[in-house]
């Protein structure tokens, strides 16, 4: 295995193709890595010009002054093999294409260059991605080759200044890939990597994911498949994942002939079936997911209630708002959740600050009168309390701080001490500042009410198939001790 | 049936609890109501202040100096049939309840109570909202009888400055009910009216829905129901709005058992097997939605192109981002919709303008680049042309208006011109600029992809719907006919 440290790490980087019209993805791309304080060397590379975007260009990477880590290729598919491997004999071990027109292309001519491609990177031993991609970003290192306008210098900032763990995107459509990261940031999400990998002529998805887990600084992966491409690969790094705590959220393309008909022209991914895939996802208790905006919500529940995964499906739900309730309600019972009624302790607790027209039985409507005398906090803990729920729906209105301000220390305290996990659900468009509340305090705020009960659902059943790999770990070690006695 | 008019246009309206505290809600209320530029008169009635929020105050509705049209009731559960009865006395016709405590309490006090406004409403033919509600918003009267902080004035303006038609919200939920409002107004929707109707102890949704019918005035309706009170209300009044092609789209809460116990101590209301009102809601066309966000962007699509439902379930779709198409393809197949490949004649004129790379088949992957020297909107055009297909889906990225204004006046052009529906769906976060760009030139944005889908498929049901019901029509006319000669 090729070094990715090379790919995700450089610390210097040359972009082929390189060029000063801004309006094209080829300037795009050099202005965008500007745009960010990455700390090591930019080298355009450039046939027709002498100085790019400021930068001193090069005719050719044997010209560069010094052997950079990374080659950024930009340039049209037929050149790209034979200016990969000028990279390989300049001692350049890694190589991210953004080009175009290989094996999803029709016809066999791009197919033919693809394959010349991974026979370079193979001789050459470089750590690439791509061709087809759409570069990468890792923020730690302000380090963004692509033109994605998403990761353009002048959009959100890079990193959040709070944020509880790191996410990782690694996605074979670019345009997918950094619209997660376009959707998490605005709600404090850290993105450590986004990763485009297009056709995976040569590192794949789970090649990444692997290395990701033995650097051991990303929390939760966000992958966007179309293919498995190598069967063992998936089966090694996915168990290590889940034996490792490690969540990966999944969106699979392809799952209709129509979408199968997609990725093949898109990346040239054969989708396979979604029984077996799903089969294959289940045992290793990754999550499937359908949506962007549910990726998002899912990661950031994990982020926040890793540690504390719900012991089962068990849910309360406490709300201000009768109907968001019963919105809720049905929302978790399709997600395969149960919403038992209370034990008589818990709801004579709760009926303790209820009017007479609310109610403690699950939902526990605690009516805009019972927020307003004692907040949201109050309730919340005593149903995290319930020896009947095993994680709680916080239901709210998060259109105003002026509400939720006076309940925030509460929230935070609650947060720090539960060992069951609450999710907020707001049902009114949330305010930034919410958002923010929110998350200072510990919690993610879901804008979705089915990805809410999706979240505790995944969760539940993540920690279900944690513990069968721990009895089976268990299991497998007794046999083998009862060999050896 | 009393006069709604009364309720929704008064000339003049009593507050009856109004206060000058407004951290509470009664004097949020008043303070809500004053906010915007209501053209008639605004009475507060207080026991306890002579001055209310800088407007005098009335001890009693028998001393306003005008008999008015609408009597506010934000006070005690116990005495609103006293205060009702003296409304009714008073000659004032129309009434909204905002305090709870009726038939939603446990123990039969509240329903004892709840029967006395009926019985009252009844005697002096009152117009009745409530109890239990959270009041209601006409939008062009300016006039705001609600405590939620969703209609606040600083808040968006009421009315947006662009429109294409009208949309009422009928919701039992308060909260939820003005949290579609909040959903909306961002997207540039225009709500004519958002009413809440709480236990519906006097007028029922489909009362309300009856009236708005025949004003005229409301193209769309989006409904949150917990329960079908009068069976034969509700068969007439949604027969009538098929007839006049006014969709209704509803979310029916109260699904699983959990969620009928919700409904039932929210307002009363007994929710009644799921399997029952799907039945009644396909005979009436009626949308069932399960988000409020879905419900939002369902309605919008049908305010631009409802005068142009699709004629079957055949779906193009076009997109710069090949795994945005790959996943719109599932989601449309999973929603019952089919994309079928493209004719050849579609596919050779698509095929001028793309790349090696790019594909015709359907999805359409027009590239990044593709998308740069042609545009959205030539592609679109080229897909609605097709004889395979009977709506389009556009994917686009709404991140940057600058890759859109070049598009801007193709894109208004195709709008205009097409008998298909076009829907967008942008897979990254439009910007404000964009949702504005898209809403000028005739577009719903779609930021949930199942949601499009949904809609689609919800709006080729609604068509066949229709002409069921014409051919039915002219079916019962013909066997008349057949009778008569």
């Amino acid at each position: 295995m090729p070094d990715i440290t090379k790919l995700l790490w450089p610390r210097s980087v040359a972009i082929i193709g390189a060029s000063s019209d801004t309006t094209g993805l080829r300037g795009r791309i050099v202005q965008i890595m500007c745009g960010h304080p990455f700390a090591g060397a930019i080298y355009p590379v450039s046939r027709s010009e002498t100085v790019v975007q400021g930068l001193k260009a090069y005719r050719s990477v044997v010209e560069l002054p010094e052997p950079v880590d990374l080659a950024v290729l930009i340039i049209p598919a037929r050149f790209v093999p034979q200016e990969l491997e000028r990279c390989g004999a300049a001692g350049i071990r890694a190589a991210t294409i953004l080009s175009s027109g290989f094996a999803e292309e029709p016809g066999g001519e791009g197919a033919a260059l693809q394959e010349q491609v991974r026979t370079i990177a193979n001789r050459y031993d470089m750590a690439v991605s791509g061709p087809n991609g759409e570069g990468f970003a890792n923020t730690a290192a302000a380090l963004c080759p692509t033109f994605s306008p998403v990761m353009e210098a002048e959009a959100t900032p890079l990193v959040p200044s709070v944020a509880r763990g790191q996410t990782a995107v690694i996605s074979q459509s670019g345009g997918m890939g950094f619209a997660l990261f376009d959707h998490g940031r605005p709600r404090n999400m850290s993105f450590r990597y986004v990763v485009t990998t297009g056709n995976e002529a040569c590192l794949e998805t789970f090649d990444l994911v692997d290395y990701m887990l033995d650097e051991g600084r990303t929390d939760v992966f966000l992958l966007l498949l179309e293919e498995v491409k190598t069967v063992s690969t998936f089966h090694r790094v996915a168990a290590k994942a889940l034996a490792a705590g490690k969540p990966l959220i999944v969106a699979k393309l392809g799952q209709s002939e129509a979408g199968r008909r997609a990725v093949l022209s898109h990346t040239a991914a054969c989708a396979g079936a979604p029984a077996d895939h799903r089969a294959l996802f289940e045992r290793y208790g990754i999550v499937e997911a359908h949506d962007p905006t549910e990726m998002i919500e899912i990661a950031s529940a994990w982020m926040a209630f890793g540690s504390r995964l719900p012991a089962g499906k068990r849910v309360g739900i406490c709300t201000s708002s009768g109907g968001g309730g019963a919105w809720a309600a049905d929302a978790c019972v399709a997600a395969g959740l149960h919403v038992p009624i209370l034990d008589a302790q818990t709801r004579a607790l709760i009926d303790l600050d209820l009017p007479s027209y609310g109610t403690s039985q699950n939902p526990v409507d605690v009516t805009a009168q019972g927020v307003h005398q004692r907040g949201y906090a109050e309730f919340a803990r005593r149903l995290t309390n319930s020896p009947t729920v095993d994680s709680v729906v916080l239901i709210i209105t998060g259109r105003s701080p002026r509400l939720l301000i006076r309940d925030r220390e509460p929230l935070q305290r609650l947060a720090r001490e539960t060992e069951k996990p609450v999710l907020i659900w707001s049902y009114t468009q949330p305010a930034p500042e919410c958002i923010d509340l929110f998350n200072e305090a510990g919690y993610p705020l879901f804008t979705n009410v089915h990805h809410c009960a999706h979240g505790l659902r995944a969760m539940a059943d993540y920690r279900a198939a944690r513990e069968r790999l721990g009895s089976n770990q268990k299991t497998m070690k007794g046999l083998s001790d009862g060999l050896v006695s």
